[in-house]
Parts: C-alpha cells; sequence; structure tokens
C-alpha cells in the first residue's frame, strides 16, 4: 500500500504539475499572442531574429512582418521578411501598390508581365535576381517571384505602399484579368485584425 | 633636330592620347551621369554595391538611393542605404511622412521625442539600436540616429512614404518647433531632378 499511496502521490504531484505546465503554457501562449498582435505591448526597437515566422499555409514559404498595419500601426508603408525555400514561389499576382524587393540571400527569377491593353498578362519576362540586387514592381504590372534554384532558399525584404494589399490572383499567364481572383483586404498578420485596437491620429 | 621632330612627334602623340583619354572620360562620365539620373537607361533588377554612394556634404556619411523618387520614378515609397561612421549622425528633424529602419550593422543612439503640445521637442528619449533591430519613427516625431560607437559603422537600410521628404531641421532640443528651418522638396538625388523626364501614370 505504501508503495500505492507513493505511486497516488507521486501521481497527484505528477498531475499537480501537469496542470501547473499546462497553466504557465496557457499563460505565455496569450501573452506571446498578444504581444503578437499588441502595438502598445511592443518596445519601439525591435529585434527581428525574435519576430513570429509564419508560412500561412504555403509550403515553403516562410513569412515575417517587420512593420505591417496590423501590428504596428503602420498607414502608408509595409515591410516584410521573407524567405522561399527551393521551388518556392509567390502566385501571379499584381496589386495596386508600389512594391521594392531587396535580395538578401539566394538565386530566382522575377517572372513580369508589364501593363498592356491585352485582355490577359500574355508570357511574363524573366529577370535573374540574386543576393544584393534590387527590383521594383511598377503598380498593377503582373508578377511572380519564384526560388528556381535547387538548394539554396531566397531571403528578401519587401516594401509595399498603401497596405493592406489588395491582390488579384492568376492561375497562369493566359487567364484573363477579368477573372482574377480578388483577395482583400489581404493581411499577412489577419489574425490579429480583430484584437488589435487601432489608434487613429489623423 | 632628329630628337626634336621625334620629340615632337611624341608630344604629338601624347597629346592626341591625352585628348582621346579625356574624351573617354568626359563620354564616360556624361553616360555614367546619365545612368545615374535616368529611369529608362536602368536595367529592372540592379546590383546596388553598383550604385553609386553620397555624402552630400554630411562628414561620415555614405547613402545610397536604392528605390527613389526621381531616379526610378517612386511616387509612394523611397528606400535608401546609409552607412553612419564612428560618430556620424543625422540632423535632429521631423518629417511628415512614416519612416522605417532596419539596421544591418553596427551600433548607435535613436534619439526620440514624440509629439506632444509642447513648443519645442524637449529631451528626447534614448533608444539602443543594434544589427537585425528595426524601428519606426512616428510621422513628425522629432529624431536623431547617432552612430555612438567608436569603432564600427552603423548601417541601415531606411524606408519612407510620401517622397519627397519635408523635412523641419532643429539645431537642438530646445529649438521652438515653428523655428525649425524647412527643406523641402528634400531630394537625395537632386542633381538628377532637372534632367529626368517623369512620367505620369494617372
Amino acid at each position: 500500500m505504501k508503495s500505492g499511496v507513493s505511486s497516488f502521490q507521486t501521481d497527484g504531484t505528477i498531475m499537480i504539475r501537469h496542470g501547473v505546465v499546462i497553466l504557465v503554457a496557457l499563460l505565455w501562449f496569450s501573452t506571446a499572442e498578444a504581444s503578437q498582435c499588441s502595438i502598445n505591448g511592443l518596445p519601439l526597437v525591435k529585434n527581428i531574429s525574435e519576430f513570429p515566422l509564419h508560412n500561412y499555409g504555403r509550403s515553403g514559404l516562410s513569412h515575417t512582418t517587420i512593420a505591417g498595419s496590423v501590428l504596428h500601426g503602420m498607414k502608408e508603408i509595409e515591410v516584410w521578411l521573407q524567405t522561399f525555400a527551393p521551388g518556392c514561389r509567390t502566385p501571379i499576382h499584381r496589386h495596386s501598390c508600389e512594391e521594392v524587393f531587396i535580395v538578401l540571400k539566394g538565386q530566382g527569377t522575377l517572372y513580369l508581365a508589364p501593363s498592356s491593353h491585352s485582355k490577359y498578362p500574355g508570357n511574363p519576362q524573366e529577370f535573374h535576381i540574386f543576393p544584393n540586387s534590387t527590383f521594383h514592381i511598377p503598380v498593377n504590372d503582373v508578377h511572380q517571384i519564384w526560388n528556381t534554384g535547387e538548394h539554396e532558399d531566397l531571403q528578401a525584404l519587401v516594401v509595399i505602399s498603401r497596405p493592406p494589399v489588395k491582390v488579384f490572383m492568376y492561375d497562369d499567364w493566359s487567364m484573363p484579368h477579368t477573372a482574377a481572383k480578388l483577395k482583400f483586404p489581404y493581411y499577412w498578420d489577419e489574425k490579429c485584425y480583430q484584437t488589435t485596437t487601432r489608434k487613429d491620429e489623423l
């Protein structure tokens, strides 16, 4: 019986410990969630290496919002850090904002179909992108970024204007503009949208 | 005399060679000038390490416009790469745009006087900035970036909205807002302004 009591006491201790662990985990999770979604909870100077990474359901993508409309109250610009594993690519898409890429590492291809009076994007031009390269996507030009390498990640800083992004997505380059699927507003930090109190400075 | 003719011929050859060198230099210079100031002359994907560096009369500063309103036709965002030698600092200033910093290397201090109803900025708050850190300057908050290190350069990517920047500069933190000196438009690539044909897409 001693062993039984002992066993019970041990089990009880384990249960209490489990309870404490779960409680601490819940508190930590809720705090972490709040700190990811709260403007006021964040320090002014932030360490990018401590930022959360998400793939948003896209295999091979890692996205970090460095300065965002929902997370940080930005109204005119957003800055993202995006990493594409080999083979990973963006959808074929366009948006009504300016966009600047700064490639930090890796290689890949930019596919770009400049605006035209055609009913669909048509065959895109191809541009090699490489470490320390930069390019900007003209407003509403249909484009796609593709890590065409086999081994190395492609990592880039991305700057956009007019957040949140209004995106039109295409299945392929011959899809009519009128059939492109609209996603708006396109918040990377969408899960925070309902929990954040926005301060209007105007 | 032979030596004289020979000497003359030699001098003549030297003069012609000098002339060719000067002509080539002029052509190169005018081409380089054009490529720095022409939207059409630049490739879409550019190598940042080939971009010109300028200090704009500020000792210890090295500025590169990665995506600029005059050079690249940007209308809503600009991206700069700035390097501050030890001791180098920005003026105390404010501007009516959003601004995001991403520190690539080095250490320094951000001095920031949040907007208030006071007639002058007042004592600023101090924030340590470090590699891989990011921060944004709220619209119209008076601020200054200072490489307070002794040995290492401070290098940052800077993103701003609403180019060209409208800057108000302060001699010190107790200077009245009404006395701050306005510089507008503040084009880093000002020398290109008169030579560039701007295309209005609207």
